[in-house]
């Protein structure tokens, strides 16, 4: 794995590594406590993984990659869990069908848990061992955390799913209530045209997908200061947005037909008024906050109509770095909200960047010129989805702060929709 | 529903209605004493229900059909439910989709036993209200009992699935020890050809499709006095019976190719033996106990290559009233072990016939001459699945005995294995 | 093959074998006429076949089971056509996809009736070798004959619906006008319970699927004495009975709602008048003819909206029996149409039982007791079809007159739509 | 439509408008020449047209967007046509499913024939009415003749693999004999970093996805001087290749072992040895030729296994641009021959990279900075594809001369193998 880190992997930003290792863990058991037993176990779609699975599965993580090869006699957990709980780690062997994993009533919700106090336990003893951590544990505890986080945000998206499917449509958890404020006025800020230098510059974790960091010549281009709100998006429906299949690409089109889509996913129209599941229950589209939920397809085809088009990458990158945000504190743990917030109208220059919702944009997921997947299992991480997704950008509000960076590139296919996905509007300048 | 019921129905076999509704569904409780909440949640197939959906239709079933309408000033317990418990009354509503059973984690395993005591105190208050149930009742709490002791073989055979797709391989409870004992040769009993009554004959309670009791010309035939074995079975597979399309039925043998059948549902091979999955776990396929979990393309092309064939309902039916059998007592419950159980060498005469295995006829599932649905919902109870399905008879290991009937008329597809199905040999006097 | 035939093969009904021959190949040939090359070709859904495929088969039937084993030093024509053109002989070896054969453009049509006039020599050269046609080929030759006669049948079905795929709508030939007439009345012959001898007696061809002739008991029914009529049909549409899901089999409705059903295959509705698809082109439906081109669901919806039933097949061969009926003459390639006629007003007692359209019946398609499939290939022919069907009878206006009989079984699915299929009324007495 | 054309559309390098217009139409009937009336009608897989639909579909082609908005008075062919052989443009109305272009019968191939007739003729009364071609027509023509001549490569393309799937192998015409040579050695061309200009230069025509022509910046990297062979790809074969899931994309694998893929489509081992369906019939495989029929994953796939990477088509282009390469003349219709050629071993720079195989590139198929389709039903010529396809470059045997540019961009789905599609390697330097 080329993982571009810190010199120094005992302290980051000057924790020591058994602090944040603790730290991450707990707020993935926090994220649990909504939940009764039955939530964990269901799988609601393909793509969806139950709860148990994901608490199960970032432990067999770090059980793999750090505590069998390197604590001298570390004894695995079950000997089933290898199976059941790798993911798509074609080096370590076979494993259970992705789409099976909510037939499975055993292990239990306990014994999950139990797992992950043995592995917690050992990880502990590993990293408190020596005041220095070893060279070859840093970078593997990096990403070991960083896939968890990745895990954290999962479990949200899949719960919320979870609850959708369910005609009683449970809660998660209150939010608090806010008042609706005027949509801020769309404008845009101007980038000029010039060789930019595009990927992670290697302080600090990156995953591997994100490097090197590569020259890349990008024209002018203007992007909208803020992300596309529900009030817009209402009229892009009005307007008659979701049959008129000349503003949308030829996959696009056939998709929302197969599948009906009217909406952005988790809206329902009921008396004439547009609802929407969130993680607080059926609540009335807020036209202020970020439009949530949507495909690549469905952004692609509102840029159309709004005569548009999304950005790329590399103009996304571009615009944060001229822009200078960095992620919010105080991200969805501590706000207990999972509610992309309305922008700001007070505010000046770009806004929403980092930790609303993930922005699609109109980038092909490929590696960078000069990436290689590093050798070994964890080379399947990333470099063996190239092909047929889509790259989104900015972390969303169900992403950890320690997990948002402007060079992080998330990806999904042009389908996705149970993602907290939205989109801002790009144009050329 | 015409059904066919005694005279009295407060007592039954001299029995309270009362208390016979409690025995019933104290039964369906403690069979699922050895389960822990994850198994009660889920679906392991489309064919197999969540054992909670189980526990809350069952319940659903006494609400909509004797307590809605004959308890005045019932409350229902949760307004969801109606949707969510009706199982195929179309009569009755939308319903939720049988295949997306599994994805519901709410209501959880302790609010359907809320909704089963609700129920349960309800039926009781109305059960007790009056020394005499109303006629209207009568009938309909015994098609309750009935249609919950199906169930109760249901949850068996379901969870029994569960486990199986389940790599950990659970156990759902220990077996007793048993001594394997010699195969006790097969013989036939000779049956005269005649004019025959099949059918109910109105003593005491029997489904809709148990009647009318009618005329039927039966030929003189040859039944097996024993159901056939596992060992006998190991030397069709062995033949390659399996392989051999000319043995099969066509749509059989395409079953056998597409799903990559090479023996009965359960059995894997291992280190060159035969094992398979149980109630107990993994055992050794015992040679002397009758084959289980067999389709009925499996069990007519065992009968081909014997050289004989499968009865047809009508001549079993003939040759149970002709040996005067009757339904074992001590069945699983007492028991506690759901192992169909080896032919005795010392009986004489038929053996086997009720609560081993379900016996496979050639007969399809039809309405008997004269036969008529009731109407209303509970018309819809076995009418309309007259189609595509054949009948089998005898009950087994998991039925409970006062549930068992020469007369009964159980009925699955030619290619559903995961009952407790097997078959006995008939031939052409 | 335990054919039942008559004593003296080489005349049939005074006719030479060899005349019998040529006049059912040249029928065979004189379908094909209304074709161009384009039409040979099409396989419009799995179900239909080319017809250069039915023009190929048949010859290999005859290539197969008559003319390789025995006529000596016989050269099989091409040596791929034992792939290609067997349609499901498992016995046989293996055989090219059935749901691809339209995919082959080769062989040509032209090279087909090359095929074909190879195989008539050669049969013609086998059948005029000796006076007396010998013991092992004359049934060979009479299944052979009516093995082609039952694909006759298929080109016609099967050419229907390649032009009712096509926007173009082609037709196959025009009809001759007719007068509209009253629809008849419908009235009901009265049939006594007692034991009947059903099957075939053994005068001349029969299928094993007929025999044995058997005893069954028959108790006391009405059966209606003309057909329901496509007016009577609109009725039921009309009332909403392609909605009503309590007139339907569980499967029936299920098919209806997946493939939205809602009137008869070949049916379409325009400015609110029902136009039908016919080999003659696009027709007003007219209200006094036979309803055809149902399934076994529509044709059981229709029976229990109008308060009967459908007849078993033992109904129905008991009362043609007591009729009298015969095939009438002059059928289709006479009368160059294959439009089933209207009810006679001026007959007396049943009509339209043999040459109309096949009825369905309530029964299931199995095997009559004692029925053994004939050892070897032909033993496929009819024994490994017998689960998941119905059994209809009495021929349509698209089967040859010398094809039909009163003890004819011809079997098919419960959705099956694309044959000339309807249905009558029957009632318990 | 933003095409980009000379002043005088008139002459094109001096050919009058109809001279050039009779010259591809003639090409495209020619190319029918080996074929019968059978081999027009076929679709052997989704993919795959019938040739009658090409010749019917090109002449709509014209029909659609010349004839009827620009000749007066001009009356379509046929009024089914606009339906059937509008292939994806919406704008245009509701049309046949692309499916089922197989299971037309009707019009029949000499009444298409008659419909290019009527076409063409009504086109040269146009295209000669005035000095001048109008110039409204000029693109629209440019456009219709390079849309026929993509439509003659897929007319080669899919009767190829209608050929395939049949058993009995047709071959479309023989094939010169050819001598095996010696695999030249590969060796590699360096290309220094910098800015590109990548895109139609607007110097003749060029399809809408060629353009903007706009700046790129491209790494410095080495390409290989000429194709992967058969010979190379044998010993990825031999190594394992296809079953070692470490060198594939995770979407590749898991399409290869679906479908399983062994080696690249058309390939046979037979007797051990390696054969491949051509336009020739059977042949061995010769080393020495560049491998074809390969699709984007397996292409891939062989790059990681030989340590290199596929080029992004902006090295491709920028490597064609830098070496003077340009479209060879006697392409396959004079030549008759659609065997990609071996590279010279005497040849100096980069050879076989125009008119060979399809390169594939592991570029996405998006949209060029700037891009935007342009308005109309020819917007969705190319636009609406952007999304989940690879970008080929560089013209096959089967691509006409005059259709070959060095800017061309094809597009096709990652795992598509039916055209004549191969690659090269590429290197950073």
């Amino acid at each position: 794995m080329t993982l571009v880190t810190e010199p120094d992997h005992c302290t980051h930003s000057g924790i020591a590594a058994s602090d944040r290792f603790a730290a991450v863990r707990r707020l993935t058991t926090k994220l649990c406590d909504p939940l009764v037993t039955e939530d964990y176990v269901v799988q609601s779609m393909p793509d969806v993984s139950p709860t148990k699975w994901h608490l199960a599965h970032t432990s067999w993580f770090f059980e793999t990659f750090i505590l069998r090869p390197h604590l001298p006699g570390y004894q695995e957990f079950d000997a089933h869990f290898s199976y059941l709980f790798n993911s798509y780690y074609v080096t370590l062997g076979d494993r259970h069908c992705r789409q099976n994993r909510g037939q499975l009533s055993r292990p239990t919700v306990e014994q999950v848990y139990a797992y992950r106090r043995h592995v917690d336990k050992h990880m502990q003893q590993l990293l408190t061992a020596s005041e220095q951590l070893p060279g070859a544990i840093a970078p593997l505890l990096d990403i070991g955390l960083h896939h968890e986080q990745q895990h954290q945000e999962l479990m949200v998206t899949d719960v919320k799913h979870v609850f959708w499917v369910n005609p009683m449509r449970p809660a998660y958890k209150p939010a608090p209530p806010r008042e609706g404020s005027a949509i801020t006025p769309l404008a845009w800020t101007s980038h000029a045209e010039g060789i930019r230098l595009i990927g992670h510059d290697g302080n600090g974790f990156a995953f591997d997908n994100e490097s090197p960091r590569h020259k890349q010549y990008v024209a002018a281009f203007d992007l909208s200061d803020r992300l596309v709100t529900n009030g817009e998006f209402k009229r892009f429906i009005d307007d008659g947005g979701y049959q008129r299949a000349e503003l949308w690409l030829s996959a696009g089109i056939a998709t929302a037909k197969a599948d009906d889509w009217q909406a952005p996913m988790y809206w329902i129209k009921q008396d004439g008024e547009w609802l929407n599941h969130t993680l607080a229950g059926m609540r009335p589209v807020a036209d202020d906050e970020p439009v949530c939920h949507v495909s690549l397809f469905e952004a692609d085809a509102y840029a159309r109509w709004a005569g548009c088009r999304l950005p790329t990458e590399f103009e996304w990158e571009t615009a944060v770095a001229e822009s200078g945000a960095s992620a919010a504190t105080g991200n969805f743990v501590e706000t207990e909200s999972f509610h992309p917030r309305p922008a700001s109208p007070t505010a000046t220059g770009p806004q929403q960047l980092l930790g609303d919702v993930w922005e699609w944009t109109n980038s092909a997921y490929l590696g960078y010129p000069g990436y290689r997947p590093p050798p070994g299992a964890l080379g399947e991480y990333n470099g063996k989805f190239m092909c047929n997704q889509f790259v989104l950008r900015g972390g969303s509000v169900a992403t950890s702060n320690t997990h948002i960076r402007s060079t992080y590139r998330n990806f999904f296919p042009p389908d996705a929709r149970w993602q907290f996905s939205g989109f801002r509007l790009a144009r050329d300048a």
